[in-house]
């Protein structure tokens, strides 16, 4: 760190892994992206039995390759941020690490099964895709949206458990063992399949009155679904409002980079310095 | 009653159980809160055979557990209302009783079946959580969204009855018993759960005629459910906008408070005495 | 017609039978209303096989004595409107008819089973019911915003067929007829079970690229049912601000009358004479 | 095309088959329209075998009738327009010849099963249908409406993707292959299946915690549901407050004409030239 022209380079390399407004930066980005589209692709593939057995060499370089690319990502990105443990032991950190290694340990171990659940991980860097869905900028009423009415949406969710509790107990009175419904856990399984409307058909109420319940579900699912969205249309109409309504110098645009020392995001468009820690910025 | 410090220790137990201002009532609250789920959890764990089997001690003890905790709210309830028979025959007062003794009628008549039904009774205690539910103050604008498009779904609701049933008549007529429309009531039942788009497939029409009137029957279900969402999404984009636009002397906040002598609720935050019978009113 | 006591007595019956504003026509109409509700349950429960067995003579004398009440509104009707003929060949004049003369005609051939069928029709008279909702007044506006969000409706409704013919044609040539889809109209019905989010299974797709069309289909129906829903919303609220910002004058409301010589309906309150005929209206 | 009267000829020809704004214009079109619909039907009947079986001689003659009509439309479409190799070389021409040759194919090598398959390509003429909807004037706020908020139901349907993958996997992991979820692709697919509200049934959860995750599933689902109406909801309300608030003098109206040079569409009402390459548009 006290070597000027390293840490240059050090900082260089930082912006193109942490941030995606240089070329470079989003280049590695797209490539990330491809990578974890295609590592996603392989755990899929590899699952399914018969592309398993027949093209089993090719999957297993494949995941060689990929779990080469993603051990020189981790690597690259606890030598270019200033507190490595901190990246180390952040929710990304963490993924990063677990989705790399199975692997590895396949190699000591052999291919135990367990650990295909590990490697299923691996689909939680999707996250990371997330984060460029950010910067399409499409969704950023939605999320305002979303969380203006999330309390009303727990309420609401709350109650329609409530309800299914209630309708599925009745349900397991009146249609009983013989029908399916063969305890009041499964009745309530039942009954959140029919309120939202989904209807698996593998539980259906043979009974006149059992079957006129489930229509009074039913119904009541459907004018239900009615309430979270009108929460979601009005929040979002007032989102919508406000946005066309509010001063230009409220519209503060939010750039890609992170703080080299502390991994804080969304800074501001042309801050000099990390709101959170007073860390310097490179552009 | 005209003992003034039995009076003060009885309402300070009135203020623990009815009301959650207090730091006590909110305790008083939250352990409710836990006991009624509990409670609901082993009617349901009751209900799986294989659990009952296993762990029929365990549920045992936790069933009495939860019964005399019940009858011992169920008794404070009693002795601090200044009117033990209108809370006795209170909506409440009548579930709260009938969720508690089956475990004692049990006692003498054994484990009749019959009296696991009156057991289910308990999860209507639910409703006390629901009261806990107004304290999140999110479900204000929502409910009265809803009571007031309530008319507007009326209609709609008799409608898709009314289309329900002469779309059954016809599916029935058209399809007939060998394709499992075996009788009207039943072709009805069919026909809410495709207008619904719930779609069990327990029955399913086999005819070409059959599937296409179900086709427009689908067609038909996957326009008229954007009504009740219309009527909801405009009742509540409107109350969103009254919100915004109201004096802030309208916004009075209600507190928890009951009343002691007719249980009234929902007095205004700093009343002095009940404004539906005009008893003093603690803090 | 030339005695001057004998049309009051017959406009009097008039009042009672086509208006719902005095207190015999209001008793009238909903003594039809139970009298309509009773004869489809009838039909109903008339084809559940196990009550029709059980309770033979009693829905037959029922369904006897509905008959008689419907055949003395009929010809009730035909007495007190000034041109019978247009009555007799009117919507509601060919359905009461309708409606009526099954049970005499099963006097004659016997209880023939296409008969059966023929009573059914009595399901359209519930539209005299719809008539009376309207006097609920809560779905003026709902039909208002529908009316005006029709044309809409409709391309929408076509571009979800021509949607269902095209994915319809790609499933039956991707499955074949070894895994349900045996022609196109099959495969065609299909689609809109699934593109409605109906779901029956009864065809359900095997083959995996059979399985990621049916994936596109479902995530395309699941977008588009925002369409009809999103109109609906706009037109409701569009018409919900034009309600409240209307002068009173504007708003003139209608009433039950309908003109003994035409039949016309919907008359302003106080109107004299008919807006169709200038026939007098007798209050 | 140095012919004067020959060039009116042609022009004449060229307004009936490219324009909708003339009587015999507008009749062509109709007669397209039926040709279309008429052939998608026959296509249709054909994979029917039973229909096939015993109709199989008009469905041959009927075909034939239709394949010659449209020969004759496009020698005709050639013909008149200025430029045919654009034409031929453009999206309906590609389509009109597709859609016309595997009769004339099906003479030389017999009736290839394969064959069939190019003629389903004959629905896709069912987009010059769509052309005409156009011309209902209703589908323009809702194509505009729909082209608004394309980005961020792109932005939706991503984040509804990631959560399938990532709740298919645990579904897969938690099931198992015992209960149908044989791989991860196919547990995805149950995954998306559920959460549309589609809900086949073909695989549905058996063990108790795949019951409690596909609840939470199916809420989920219910709940996000919300999100692209919502959408819609409030970029249609914002389209027609727009819409209201213009000046008369934007609305222009857009005629059926095409130019015979570039066949660019969406003239305005009284252009005298095309706007795309400026050959003289002929009324």
């Amino acid at each position: 760190m006290n070597n000027a022209s390293k840490k240059h380079w050090k900082s260089k390399l930082h912006d193109i892994i942490y941030e995606a407004d240089t070329p470079t930066g989003k280049l590695f980005d797209v490539v990330l992206f491809i990578a974890i589209i295609a590592s996603i692709l392989l755990v899929m593939l590899e699952s399914v039995n018969s592309i398993d057995k027949n093209y089993h060499n090719f999957l297993n370089i494949s995941e060689w390759v990929i779990t080469i690319l993603f051990t020189i990502e981790y690597i690259a990105r606890i030598i270019t941020v200033k507190k490595p443990i901190k990246y180390i032991t952040s929710f990304y950190g963490v993924i990063d690490l677990l989705s790399t290694i199975p692997k590895y340990i396949s190699l000591i171990f052999g291919g135990v099964h367990a650990l295909a659940a590990l490697r299923a991980l691996r689909l939680l860097r999707i996250f990371r895709i997330l984060k460029l869905a950010r910067y399409l900028g499409a969704s950023n009423n939605l999320v305002t949206a979303l969380k203006a009415s999330r309390a009303k949406i727990s309420v609401f969710l709350f109650a329609v458990i409530i309800v299914a509790i209630i309708l599925g107990t009745i349900m397991y009175l009146v249609e009983g063992e013989e029908n399916g419904f063969t305890n009041i856990p499964k009745s309530v399984y039942w009954c959140i399949v029919t309120l939202t409307t989904v209807g698996f058909g593998d539980i259906a109420p043979q009974t006149p009155l059992g079957q006129f319940i489930a229509s009074l579900v039913m119904i009541l699912g459907y004018g239900i679904i009615a309430v979270p969205t009108g929460i979601v249309s009005a929040e979002y109409t007032a989102q919508n409002k406000k946005d066309k309504s509010s001063h230009p110098s409220e519209n503060v645009s939010l750039n890609s980079q992170s703080c080299e020392n502390c991994l804080a995001e969304n800074h501001k468009d042309k801050s000099g310095y990390c709101y959170n820690c007073g860390e310097k910025l490179y552009d």
